[in-house]
């Protein structure tokens, strides 16, 4: 009988957003007036209208298709040349840093990316991730079978946790132990936290060390409000020969609806053989992307590089700076709520510590009831975040400014 | 130090089509002027205009997301409910078929799906493929270390090979011995052949006995000309419990380069655990899309759902009544080269066997230099494609009675 992939048992009840959204819709079937008040601060997912440069640039590849002497079929799988160019330059060699295009893999997302990346490396990797964490890193592990069962707090053995806390400021120092495969994420989902120059660089000197891969996840790179943080990995010396890095379109360009991102992957980047040979990781990436996807969508592809054209790029800014406005305006809500807050400086997402002896979840039941406000619970990402939550800064103005007014009324 | 994923060392040079194009551009490189004329028969890709209510349907979701009244951002992983219900509707119920909405679940491309699919099986499954075959099918199952090195023909130690040829006019009998999984692709890439409704109820009887899962890649399914051929593995009583369809938009809509696809997995088909307990494979596949998948592009699953639109259904039966008008043309032409031809007549790809003693890689060169075609050479496909080559008929009808010309001239 065909045997099922018994990693998968191993997971929690649900992926924490499914596991919200079914609070939620609980809740709003038994409240329907209350449900008229709620407003989402949960799910980081954008709010805004997608930029007009995008817009029209898709418009205008949907009408070439249309065409049969301008129809394109299958386009190269590693994205088109007209993209990788456009990101390479714009992301890459106009900060100089040294990234070639074809260095750049256009892709869907980067959860898919994030996830799929573990396809190309072996079974026996030590693998860190901090706690909190984005879950997906987790999850993805687990069911590559790479961590025994989970215990009561949702620790999985097998994996080495990197705590993060007010104490290192959400940034983990380098362990004393080697691990090969390294999930860093700055701006931080979900504490909100940035890396500096002097901690990455502390990063990358132990990756070289030890032969370690960090798996850099710079979703939130543009929320970056501070030219003395890097925006990239790349800024690092050394880090193209230990770093993959995730970017996307989502949260610049408001494409988590229309699907955009690229990873980097170093042509100087190696991983070992069992046998102890060096092999280009980048080999194998190509060689999963050409095999297992088909390519992004000809259309969101001219949406993401009309993000670089000077008016693109303005109404990325324009975007970016809502949401921090949006940022700014929560976090001194909960400050003035008497709350300790992190985050929401260079990201869009506002870390709380809750009020003492109260759980996340009772926290996220609370907003839910009390001021009809889903957040994000903190213990969701992992045992390091409990206690807190995260509030995302994605929404309207005026809605955020409602939130603000209701946690401040909140008898916390 | 970082270990890669040795399985991948396993595989032979190139996935086939990337090979092909490395050939062409050291052919038109050499040959500036030959270049001129080349016609491409060699990948499946699709070369007409993109149907109109397609498009009209995706300019106007781009429009949507111009408005943050109507802005949509992350969509459910599984696809839009609209176009869940459009599948269902038209595919299956419409059809007399059980086959619920939420069994649907819609993604970027059947390469991908086929691909990804194994993340939800174990280990130690006895894999089933045909041979020739889709090379993806091959190559991810080596990717996942199910199979030992490859011989010299090309197959890979520990995969069961279905020999398909003129004996059993490219549909493979039942195995004596179990299978866990099996590849099922009909009508078939790259044969052309079609199974026959008995042909399939052998296969679903086999799977039941043996608890198996038939992987039935039904991307062709609407070029079939004759309504007694089943189009959907679920047209067979019985394959709910043991058959995930894959289907896509690719060949039917025109979207090899807008990325639409879906794969039903019915709520009643189950794996087994290594305990031996049944699970449904359902919750595993759902678990893997929300974990490591984001859904597809909004204005993709638009445009997908307007190919159910009336106008939409006439403009996909054009676009296929194009494509098989040209098969018609290429399989006359290679008959009247004196070629023994198969396929083309529900598939849009023409099966020839080359003249003996001729090796399809041979007759792939001098197709290319002779008669300036790209075909795909049989043996990419596997060990039984040997001498075979495969004709593409998605192309202008003026380029295909230039090939059929061409073909005809041909000294073979």
């Amino acid at each position: 009988m065909a045997q099922i992939n018994a990693n998968y048992l191993k997971l929690k009840a649900g992926y924490l957003f499914p596991e919200i959204a079914r609070r939620v819709k609980a809740f709003t079937d038994a409240n329907p007036d209350a449900a008229k008040r709620l407003i989402r601060c949960g799910i980081g997912d954008v709010t805004e209208a997608l930029p007009e440069s995008a817009r029209t640039a898709m418009k205008k590849a949907v009408d070439e298709l249309g065409d049969r002497a301008t129809f394109r079929g299958y386009g190269p799988e590693q994205g088109y040349d007209f993209l990788r160019k456009a990101i390479g330059e714009s992301e890459y060699r106009e900060r100089g840093l040294d990234i070639a295009d074809d260095e750049i893999f256009i892709s869907d997302g980067s959860k898919c990316d994030t996830g799929n990346i573990l396809d190309i490396f072996g079974p026996d990797n030590v693998i860190a991730i901090t706690d909190p964490v984005y879950p997906v890193y987790v999850d993805t592990n687990v069911m590559a079978g790479h961590t025994g069962p989970a215990d009561e707090s949702g620790a999985y053995a097998g994996l080495m946790y990197l705590k993060c806390g007010p104490e290192n400021g959400f940034v983990p120092e380098v362990p004393p132990k080697k691990a090969d495969l390294i999930y860093l994420c700055y701006p931080n989902n979900p504490t909100g936290a940035v890396a500096t120059r002097t901690q990455l660089e502390a990063w990358v000197a132990y990756a070289l060390k030890h032969g370690s891969i960090l798996l850099y996840d710079a979703a939130y790179g543009d929320y970056i409000q501070d030219d003395t943080i890097p925006r990239s990995i790349y800024e690092i010396p050394g880090a193209r020969d230990c770093a993959i890095e995730f970017r996307s379109f989502s949260k610049s360009g408001g494409f988590t609806g229309v699907r955009g991102a690229w990873t980097v992957i170093p042509k100087s980047l190696n991983g070992t053989t069992p046998e102890g040979t060096k092999h280009p990781v980048h080999a194998l990436w190509s060689r999963r992307h050409t095999t297992k996807f088909n390519g992004v969508s000809y259309p969101v592809q001219r949406g993401a590089e009309a993000l670089y054209s000077p008016e693109g790029r303005r109404q990325v800014r324009d975007l970016i700076r809502h949401y921090m406005g949006n940022a700014k305006i929560l976090c001194d809500a909960a400050r003035k709520a008497g709350l300790t807050v992190y985050g929401g400086e260079h990201a869009p997402y506002i870390w709380v510590a809750g009020p003492k002896g109260q759980t996340s979840w009772q926290i996220f039941d609370r907003m839910l009831n009390e001021a009809n406000v889903v957040i994000t619970p903190g213990s969701g990402f992992g045992s390091a975040g409990e206690g807190y939550f995260r509030i995302s800064a994605f929404n309207s103005r005026a809605n955020v400014e409602e939130v603000a007014r209701r946690l401040v009324a909140m008898k916390w």
